[in-house]
């Protein structure tokens, strides 16, 4: 019986694997780098807890699933909720700000597309107890130092940088109320992804004032964020947010980051939950969607029933990463090939079982080693040491009776004769 | 709104994430050196693929889930299938044999219990391709190198080892039709967990005959392999298997790890799809359930729709090895302490700029670094990077006047005053 996998998902082969820990242990080094602590929560939660305050578009794409007392679960479309679960659960003991990341397996139930798969993995990195706009620095420094170490230039990926603050308080001004902001986030974030018409009709749905959406319309144009006062008029808020994407730009500049950084207002963000600074990282030029993204979510923790304590995240999916990584020559060159240490090999099968103890032996020390299974002829096994990439050939011959080994080097090909017991003290030394 | 997470899985603060990457990063460590090459497959498949082959204990703890489509599909309760499903995709481009391995997350709908969550990782390593008992010999090796890597002695854990051919061709002498013989391995397999009156009502069930039920019991209790003509009669497939027993054992002596094995005619493993050699990695002494378990499985890969190609592996999950290794005083000694490079701080917050400044240059350099984002007293920042683990604290004070900063070693305490420049170019070159 011969079954395909799910559609959407993803078989690693050896060769894929290397790949995925490429860039898994890329996240890490850079996170651990910048004093972030890696965590992890569980693949499933209960579905409600992914309801409460992620956009609509996250709700409607869960994996869900009951379990056998009947509890509603669902697979995490991403990592967020769980983080703010985890980090109310021990808010007293943790010292702040917390600065945690994490590379989550992530899951939606949605169409797959190109860098769009049911299961994916995502980095994600969360400064938690602060509200400076210096956290928001720290998180988008960091993901620029990422794409920085991977080869990725000014000129290859943009951070989009807005504020979800300075929309909020520019939407309120021209007389939005509070329990519309919401839906209409929804519709903004994808303002470059709906057809012209589709996006027209559904803002005059949301927004029947012909003037008020014009408005709105003007501030998704505007190009510069000096332009949103000419818009939406000004007031303390629309000043604050004003300014706190100048000290944003500043900062970004002293951290030496800022030619990968631009202000634009009309980037919105889908989730729900964001409250001040919102971005996106783009590739420059090509029609891939957002690389990663992220913002301030000061409400997230307060409605997951603990304190009210800000916290600013981003979080960066491996897909679209890995196609542009491709895309632009900088992932085959630097996926490391696997090497084999060691292969141990004879001459004859009259020193097969010696052929197992030194391969055990290397092993055991710390050295790769591998044999071949069938007494086959020593060109044949020198064959197999090739394919498996072995850095050395142990050959077991005559000299043996000598207590000798012949070590051959794979790639020049040079042989020497070494002493065995010589040949595991060395090992031993280099160990240390 | 307060939501629990669900019972069974588990949170990774920190700390614990720093146990689960110690455990994953050995295994991960030690299958490379016995020349293992990583794989993995989707956390879920069609349903269906679960079910075909796996015990009907395994088929009953299926956490299954139906996507918008109306498929039917499960979270993987084991890799195997995925593993077999896989090769067979591949069957004609992979060279033979093929060592691969694997540390997949699983899940499983059971009642929590010690040692046992609905969700954990197991470190899998198969060798498919040869039908040779070295084969078995390697992967049982391979799993006590890794023991013996994290401290586990002989008088530990011990690897009891049996054949499910011999057990087989066993029950086959007595008069156990084939057909019947899928479900009396379920049975045998919970001779030490059920209780004896409920095993006795369950044999006399499955085998009504009281004589043949008798010579049942007594094969699981016998305690050495010789034993079991004695109780089942002999033929030739009962000598084969005693002597291919009989050779494992001395290829696991030829590789040294003979002490931490030992033969036990009533190991039967549960799973449906074994076809020779069966283990189970036993802690000595103590109640804990079997660490970890696997033996040969020849019909597997024709079962999922592919060629009939030999294969052998073993499976050893997380919950039980760190219970084991708590116990035995292996596990915190064994945590690497996460270490903070530097820790930047100043004398006074108008060097705020240079602070940022120096801490993301030494990031982009490779060093881990954090600062204060307060503009606290020096003790205090002193006091944090202690409290982070800070190997050193660089000091940005008035020496800055003449390019110089302070560098405070926090083992010793000892401070050094260094040339800005000078202490950049080093860096690069330590990290050449």
């Amino acid at each position: 019986m011969k079954i395909p996998p799910v559609k959407g998902t993803r078989d690693f082969y050896p060769q894929d694997m290397a790949v995925r820990n490429w860039l898994i242990d890329g996240w890490k080094k850079v996170s651990l780098r910048n004093g972030f602590e890696e965590y992890d929560g569980p693949i499933f939660e209960y579905l409600k807890m992914f309801q409460i305050k992620s956009g609509d578009e996250i709700a409607e794409q869960l994996f869900s699933l009951t379990d056998r007392g009947g509890r509603e679960l669902a697979l995490r479309p991403e990592i967020t909720p769980t983080l703010a679960r985890m980090v109310n659960q021990k808010i007293n003991s943790l010292t702040k700000p917390i600065k945690w990341f994490s590379v989550p397996r992530l899951f939606r139930a949605e169409r797959p597309q190109k860098g769009r798969l049911r299961e994916f993995f995502q980095w994600n990195i969360d400064i938690i107890g602060t509200d400076d706009v210096l956290a928001d620095a720290e998180v988008i420094f960091a993901t620029v130092d990422y794409l920085q170490e991977v080869g990725l230039t000014q000129h290859d990926v943009q951070v989009k940088i807005s504020s979800r603050k300075l929309l909020a308080a520019g939407l309120k001004n021209i007389g939005i109320p509070e329990d519309k902001l919401a839906s209409l986030y929804a519709l903004l974030d994808k303002y470059d992804k709906l057809a012209r018409n589709i996006f027209q009709s559904e803002l005059s749905r949301q927004v029947p004032d012909s003037d008020v959406a014009g408005k709105i319309l003007d501030f998704m144009n505007a190009t510069a964020v000096g332009e949103v006062p000419d818009i939406v008029g000004t007031n303390a808020e629309i000043e604050e947010s004003i300014q706190e994407l100048a000290r944003l730009y500043q900062l970004l500049e002293q951290m030496g980051v800022s030619r990968y950084c631009g202000l634009y207002p009309s980037i919105v963000r889908g989730l729900a939950y964001y409250t001040g600074v919102v971005y996106e990282v783009h590739a420059v030029g090509g029609e891939l969607r957002a690389i990663g993204g992220g913002g301030r979510y000061d409400n997230l923790l307060a409605d997951f029933g603990g304190p009210r304590i800000p916290a600013t995240g981003m979080g960066l999916g491996d897909c679209v990463l890995e196609i542009l990584l491709r895309e632009r020559g900088l992932l085959e060159k630097n996926i490391p090939v696997p090497q084999l240490e060691c292969f141990v090999a004879s001459v004859d099968k009259k020193f097969f079982e010696k052929v197992i103890e030194i391969a055990t032996k290397l092993r055991r020390r710390g050295r790769s080693a591998n044999f071949s299974y069938k007494a086959a002829g020593l060109s044949k096994q020198l064959k197999q040491a090739s394919a498996q990439g072995a850095k050395n050939c142990i050959i077991i011959g005559e000299e043996f009776k000598n207590n000798q080994l012949v070590v051959k080097d794979m790639t020049t090909g040079e042989q020497k004769t070494v002493d065995y017991d010589k040949f595991f003290e060395q090992l031993e030394t280099e160990s240390k």
